[in-house]
């Protein structure tokens, strides 16, 4: 292993470590931890331990409830709403997927919403607890900061509102999708600042309607809808799914917690599970995901292009790799995890 | 009204002579002409009466089975799997959307699939059924014609496969996404070709990466996804949900309904519905759904915007200019169906 990656477990100790000493309870702290390790190890770098300092500052602001009593407030035989009473998302949308695993195995699809929740990480970990139960998971989010104005409009009203969808195949490996209906998802925007590099063209524009590249004047534009009004409308519907429905914040109340890390967040989220086994045969649904990614991955393909790959291939090889390998953290972030930890009065990240 | 636009009324009669005369029992053909006008009536040309001749087509050449046995094969509390028995896809999906509806009034929500379906005309057709039962819709579909690689490849093994999702509001319209998974549908490239209109680049390329526009020679290209791999990916999530998981045709095995109009096409689809009364108060929800249109549709516009549009509002306005004035039917399609009447021995549109 290169000196430079930290083994997954070894963060994910640092992690509960500092998420414990914040006030979690051990059980939860450990939770988090987990889900934020998990995130790094499928390459979801703009939503995992990058994210431990924001969600320091807001636990420390008093603005997320480290003691929550996360329940069901509405109940049927397919569904659940759940109040997370402002607990970490990451407990929240677990508990989620749990209750719509138990309640899809019996009614074949299920779904449960969230309010009162917060940041969850990245929507596939959720998603992709359907997948140990041979099950279909989608997962949906009203992003915690709007950087989307309606299409034709100014004002930032939409978030990304990312949808994630992940599918069990037979030999190959699972078929995940987690995508932002922005072209991209604003936690790439802040790798890209973390890490000095500059955004392509098409990610955001200014106010002016100019492309706007550099991460760091990111408060300057907002995110492009992808396939322009098809985006925006898709950025509203999961709004309205994942929000409106449940009672959560949309549009103007959606709370930006990168600015406000006191203000309740009421952040909401929602996830379905359907049960293939409702459907038919399992093995014969895996078999025929199977021959799909096998007929896909060996198309003719244009000059210049080596691989085909499927939806949450790459994050598939990523987490092969970061198991293997650890976790090759930037060193920005390093340093900042190392103040963090001097900080709090922790053992730093590589003496855990 | 004015004399090139004609009643929806007599269209929809025209079209139920037609296909009872093709051999649909009357109270069939009464459906299906009924939802072929719907989809006219809201603008969804590509999907309307343009689609007589080649559903003719392949009635008349057995390719569709006119006495079908639509059944349940599979069903729990909150899911049903139907088998189409390659009736008009018209007939299966709206039995789909009846299903869904029921269930979803006991289990929160509800999710029923068909295979051995056809086209069934425009997503939002069947999404927006649930709407006077103030429920949620959603609605995903394999198209009947791969016109899209996998990301980087040349082999068309993917359809525009399209999503509709239909929200009840209060005052407001409800809020009508419907959208192709790729730039532009396969319909609007056919609605184009009709009118004799070339397409904007961006909708086709051709097998050299080339932008086509001449919808006359849509076979010698494909279809661009949406947000590029991003809509590639959505095109096969919502195959799998739509085609694989019902047992329907996917990737290969998707019979192109242009071409051929003799093999069944085992068409899958499905429909999702949710009951946002089991979620709290369908008053408190609708009221939820107004303010964010009203805080949108209010937003600071770009220069030379005059207006923000919500999905499915400019097919709103062009249903309630279509029910005042008429269907405005395009020359070439109106020959068409004269053409069609004469031989048919049914009295022309104007006739009826």
């Amino acid at each position: 292993m290169p000196d430079s990656r930290i083994p997954a477990p070894q963060v994910c100790r640092f992690l509960a470590t500092a998420l414990e000493r914040l006030g979690l309870p051990a059980d939860d702290a450990r939770t988090v931890a987990e889900l934020m390790t998990e995130a790094e190890v499928q390459g979801s770098d703009g939503h995992g331990v990058i994210r431990l300092v924001p969600y320091a500052r807001r636990i420390r602001a008093g603005g997320m409830n480290l003691h929550p009593d996360i329940r069901v407030v509405k109940e049927k035989a397919g569904m659940a709403l759940l109040d997370g009473d402002n607990g970490m998302g990451h407990l929240v949308m677990k508990k989620a997927a749990e209750i719509a695993i138990g309640k899809a195995r019996h009614c074949g699809v299920a779904w449960v919403g969230a309010r009162l929740s917060n940041h969850a990480g990245p929507a596939s970990l959720y998603a992709r607890m359907a997948l140990p139960h041979d099950m279909i998971g989608l997962y949906f989010a009203v992003g915690n900061a709007n950087h989307l104005p309606p299409w034709g409009g100014l004002d930032m009203l939409l978030s990304t509102n990312p949808i994630a969808v992940a599918v069990p195949a037979g030999e190959e490996p699972p078929v995940v999708l987690d995508m932002a209906t922005t072209v991209a998802a604003y936690g790439k925007v802040k790798a890209k600042a973390q890490r000095g590099e500059q955004m392509p063209v098409g990610w955001m524009i200014d106010r002016q309607g100019e492309p706007l590249t550099d991460p760091k004047r990111a408060d300057e534009g907002f995110l492009m809808p992808i396939g322009g009004y098809k985006g925006y409308g898709l950025a509203m519907i999961v709004g309205l799914l994942a929000g409106s429905l449940n009672g959560a914040a949309m549009g103007s109340e959606t709370i930006d917690f990168n600015q406000d890390p006191v203000t309740v967040t009421n952040t909401g989220q929602a996830i379905l599970v359907i049960d293939p086994d409702a459907f038919g045969e399992v093995a014969g649904f895996k078999a025929r995901v199977d021959k799909l990614v096998r007929e896909l991955r060996a198309s003719e393909r244009m000059p210049g292009v080596d691989r085909i790959w499927m939806p949450g291939e790459q994050s598939h090889e990523k987490r092969l790799a970061n198991e293997r390998e650890g976790l090759a953290l930037p060193p920005a972030l390093r340093r900042q995890l190392d103040d963090f930890a001097r900080e709090m009065g922790i053992p730093q990240l590589s003496d855990t």
